[in-house]
């Protein structure tokens, strides 16, 4: 598969739409790596943490805009906000589903969803950690309508700030986020919940306990909104889980062990610049971590 | 409750019989305290680690003789060693029901069960670590039978290695550990094999789903026999926090944050040297602090 070369482009300028933990994070670190990076917040003490730390506080926003706001606020975010009717609007929501549906629609394939798999229990400009997404894997959806350079320019903000880029569809990734991410956030729950009826239990709690509670320190209205934002996906990974505790327990704990300590081998590769081809990546497990010329560079686990 | 002061004894010396990741702790640690500590472990490595330590390696063992052996060789773990036949007999089994059943009826009333709640996914001699009971809570069982006195030296010992004692029956012990522990190590293992299907899952797992399946590195031989040795507790638990995940799922997130986030004021104590009182202290979410002439100190939770 022959690419001809394609200089890369100027990087575009970066706009984030609320500067709590994880915009705020993505903002500092943008202008911590010199890149031209503006942003807004409805929060007064958020714009000025943000401006502190070198960023532009405005409400006029073009490049690469960056909605990282609550789910049941993408809709509205970029309201009173003057947007270049060029920009590429991506944004940071914990489920994809719902917000690609719905941006799509206002923007058509000026749209890529986006998710960084990173941030932490704590939220708000006050948790902001440029060096955040380090090492981070950031899902990126490639969705039949996505515009692929409008893709790549949003990747490369993901690359700047040390992520590696995972490209997925939105229905993927939410099936996958299901089972790693939501159904944990409920077992969790599941768990403390049923334990505090006994203090001497509480009391008892050690490592096991807490390391498979500590999510739930996160914000409910928060956690509630990305579990119902992703009902369907969700109640199935449940389903699935559940299904597994049906198994004997020492064919079950062999089989979680194995999963736990697997360390696949990484074979680096190329992938042209294809929608099938960087999503073939996203499937096997691995990710991007260079965009050259006309090409990314990225790795696979062996199988 | 008059109590009349008793001398407190000069410190038995501690006998450990296993000297991998829990024994040689604890027999590491004692020995920087400058108490007399001797043990024991079938494997050359560890006895030498041990030995380099401070810890006099010997077959012939008396004062407290600490148990520090998987649960499936609990039984015979004192084959071909000499003991004293008035030593106190104590262990360190993650389970209390089948230890305290066959060990009382070995050694009677000289056996008080244990379980300190620390130790991480690491196992051996390799993975001593001499401030691994500093802060951490020490299940000590004080059963019908259980000699007060003998129940007392062994709360010593736990108390210089730095852990808060938590009085328990074995039975108390059992359904606490099987909702902190045993069950988290089953939903750990079903998350993981759940998600194994997907590449793509595991690649995005984050900080949810690593926290939520650490547990599983241990070894799967170890945790088998930890459900296995408390398999009913574990069941009825496993049932309770299913129970949970049939509720709604806002009010199952809000229910599990409020336990998560709260942190209850402590009330330090003064409990007087019973049967009764000791295990109030346990059920209230307590823990004993320090031994004094002729009570224990200690702390509960405020209501």
């Amino acid at each position: 598969m022959t690419s001809f070369p394609m200089p890369t482009m100027p990087a575009p300028p970066v706009a984030v739409v609320g500067l709590g933990q994880l915009g705020g994070s993505l903002a500092a670190a943008l202008a911590a790596a010199g890149r031209e990076v503006s942003g807004w917040d409805v929060d007064p003490a958020a714009r000025e943490a943000a401006a502190a730390r070198g960023v532009t506080i405005t409400q006029e926003m073009g490049g690469v805009v960056v909605l990282a706001v609550p789910l049941p606020a993408m809709n509205t975010a970029l309201e009173g906000l003057t947007i270049d009717p060029d920009a590429t609007i991506t944004d940071l929501g914990s489920v994809k589903r719902p917000v690609v549906a719905s941006l799509e629609a206002a923007f058509g394939g000026r749209f890529v969803g986006g998710h960084p798999m990173c941030g932490s229990e704590r939220s708000g400009h006050t948790a902001v950690d440029p060096t955040l997404f380090t090492g981070a894997r950031w899902a990126l959806c490639l969705e039949p309508g996505t515009e692929l350079p409008r893709w790549l320019r949003v990747a490369e903000v993901a690359l700047a700030v040390g992520a590696e880029v995972v490209p997925v569809t939105a229905v993927e990734h939410d099936d996958a986020v299901a089972a790693i991410s939501h159904v944990p956030h409920l077992l969790a729950a599941a768990l403390a919940a049923a334990a505090a009826t006994s203090p001497l239990a509480l009391a008892l709690a050690a490592g096991s306990f807490r390391d498979g509670t500590r999510v739930i320190g996160s914000d409910p209205a928060f956690v509630t909104a990305m579990v119902e934002g992703n009902a369907v996906p969700t109640a199935e990974a449940l389903a699935r889980v559940q299904a597994q505790l049906d198994r004997p327990w020492p064919e079950l704990i062999a089989a979680g062990h194995a999963v736990a300590t697997r360390q696949p081998a990484m074979r680096t590769l190329r992938v042209p610049l294809e929608r099938a081809a960087l999503l073939a990546v996203g499937r096997a497990g691995g990710a991007i971590t260079r965009r050259l010329a006309a090409f990314v560079e990225g790795w696979v686990p062996e199988r």
